[in-house]
C-alpha cells in the first residue's frame, strides 16, 4: 500500500468528478495509467483525446479492471448496486474500491450487499466539489484544491484502504474529514441536497405559472444566483434525493413550517417579526461567509 | 421639460440605487447639482466626499427641495407615506417627483394620498438593478447600463413627466418598459421578492436547526449562490414583502404545493416523476439563461 505511484486506476464514470481527480493524480505522478469505463462512447472518445484516460471500455469487464490498484466508481449514486454486481467476481483480490457519491449510507449498503467478499477493501468517500457542468469535457485541473473530502468508514475496511484513499485525495489538494455515513447524509441533505430541491421547486413553480414566461423576462441577478443549481443534472439529483429521502423529508417539513411562519407574518402585517426573521438569516449567512 | 441638463435633483435616500443614478447623470452632464437628504449623517459625509452629492441635508425641509427640477425618492418603500407627507406643501409647483421602489401599487397610493395636489407630477418607476450591498459607499458608475427600468403610469401624470423620467434613465443606459403597477407587482413578486423570501426561509431553517452550525462547516458553492440574497438588507426586504403581501401570499401557497408534490414523490420513491420535475425546472432555467 505504499506503492504510490499506483500502477492503474480504473475509473467507472468518466465525468467532471472522476475525470478531474485522475487528471490531477496523473499530473502529480500519483498514477501511471487510467482505464476509463463509461456507457457513452462519445464521452470516452473525448476523455481519450483530452488524455483524461489512457484506455477506454464501454462496459465493465474483466479486462477493464484487471491489474487495477483501485477501482473508483464516479457514477450517479443509484447505479452503485448494478456496478458492484458487475464487479463482483471479476475484481483482483488486492484491488481497492472507492466511490465519490453524495450519499454515503446508500454507497456502503451497496458495497456490503453486492460486493460482500470484497467489503473490507471498499472505502466510501465524497469530495465536496462540483459544478452544474458535467461530462468528460468538464473535467478540470485543480478542482479539489482546498476543497473538503469526507470519508465515511463502515468499520470493516482495512486501515490501509483508508490511508490510500486519504493520501490520493490529499495529493490533489483536498482536506480530509471523517464522519459516519449517517451524519454525512444529514449534513449534506441540509447544506447541499435541500438547496437543490428548493431551487428546482422554485423554478418549477414559475414554469407552472400561466404568466411564468412573461415574468422571466424581468428576472435579474437575484433570480440568476438563487436558481443556478436548478440547472444541475436531473439524473444525478434525482438519484441523490431518492437515496437521501429520509433526511430530505424531515427538511421539507421544516421548510413548510418556515413558510407557514412567513405567511402568518404577512397576513398579520407583522413587520417586526419579519425583520427579526430576515435579520437572523442574514446574520447566519454573513457569519458563514466570514468563516469560509 | 426639454431643459436637460437639469439644474437640480434632490435625492432623498443616498444609497446604492439613488447614488448610482445621480453619479451617472452627473458624469453625463444631465444634471448640474445634486442635493442629498438622508437621516444618516455619516452616510451623507461619505456621499459628499465621493461627490455623489453636492449638498447635504439630514431632513426634508423647504431648503432641501427649493429649486429642484426633480425630487427622487430612493428610500425603503414603507417610508413613502411619511416622505410624501413631509414634501406636501413645500414642493415648488413645477418640481417632478419620482421613486425607485420595488413595489409600485404602494408607491402610487402614497403619491395619491399624501401628495394629492401634486399627483399629476408624480411618476412611479423601478430600476431592475441592485446588489446585496447598500449605502452611499456602494454607489457605482454604470450600474444601470443595459438594465431594465419599469415605469408604471397611474394615468393622471402629465406626459412630460413620463418623458423626463424616461430620458434620464435612458441617459444612464437603462432600457425602458411600461406596465401597470398591478402587473409590475405580480412580476417582481415572482422573480425577485419570492426568491428573497425563500432564501431567507432556507437559511433561517438552518439557523434554527440544532446541528445547523456544524452543518454550515460543510456548505459549498451551491449553498453560497442559493443563499446569497439572504444577505440582503432586512429593512429593505421587510418593507418590500409587506408592501407586496397579496402577491407573495399566493406564491407561498404555490410553493407549499410544490413541496407537497416533492414529498409525495420521495415517499412513493417515484424517481421518474422527480426526474420529469427536475428536468422541466432545468429546461426553464437553461432557456432563460440562453435568452438573457
Amino acid at each position: 500500500m505504499n506503492g504510490v505511484p499506483l500502477n492503474q486506476i480504473t475509473l467507472i464514470g468518466v465525468g467532471l468528478i472522476g475525470g478531474s481527480f485522475v487528471l490531477d493524480l496523473k499530473r502529480r505522478g500519483k498514477v501511471r495509467r487510467v482505464v476509463g469505463v463509461d456507457l457513452n462512447r462519445d464521452n470516452l472518445d473525448r476523455a481519450l483525446e483530452r488524455r483524461v484516460i489512457d484506455e477506454a471500455f464501454d462496459r465493465i469487464c474483466r479486462e477493464s479492471v484487471a491489474g487495477a490498484d483501485l477501482v473508483l466508481i464516479a457514477t450517479p449514486v443509484s447505479t452503485l448496486p448494478a456496478i458492484c454486481t458487475a464487479l463482483s467476481g471479476i475484481l483482483d483480490k488486492e484491488t481497492w474500491v472507492s466511490d465519490v457519491g453524495s450519499t454515503k449510507q446508500s454507497a456502503i449498503a451497496a458495497f456490503q450487499v453486492y460486493l460482500p467478499a470484497h467489503f473490507s477493501r471498499c472505502v466510501a468517500a465524497h469530495p465536496i466539489a462540483g459544478s452544474d457542468r458535467s461530462g468528460a469535457l468538464a473535467a478540470q485541473f485543480g478542482l479539489y484544491e482546498g476543497k473538503k473530502l469526507v470519508i465515511c468508514p463502515h468499520g470493516a475496511e482495512c486501515s490501509d484502504g483508508l490511508k490510500l484513499i486519504e493520501s490520493l485525495w490529499q495529493a490533489v489538494g483536498a482536506d480530509i474529514f471523517y464522519m459516519s455515513a449517517q451524519e454525512h447524509d444529514a449534513v449534506f441533505a441540509a447544506v447541499s441536497h435541500m438547496p437543490h430541491l428548493l431551487a428546482y421547486a422554485y423554478v418549477h413553480q414559475i414554469a407552472d405559472h400561466e404568466d411564468g414566461q412573461k415574468y422571466l423576462a424581468f428576472a435579474a441577478s437575484g433570480f440568476r444566483d438563487f436558481s443556478r443549481i436548478a440547472s444541475s443534472h436531473p439524473d444525478i439529483w434525482t438519484d441523490i434525493c431518492m437515496a437521501n429521502k429520509h433526511s430530505l423529508l424531515q427538511l421539507i417539513e421544516g421548510q413548510q413550517a418556515q413558510l407557514q411562519n412567513l405567511k402568518t407574518m404577512l397576513e398579520n402585517g407583522d413587520g417586526k417579526a419579519m425583520h427579526r426573521y430576515f435579520f437572523k438569516a442574514k446574520q447566519t449567512r454573513d457569519d458563514w461567509l466570514d468563516q469560509v
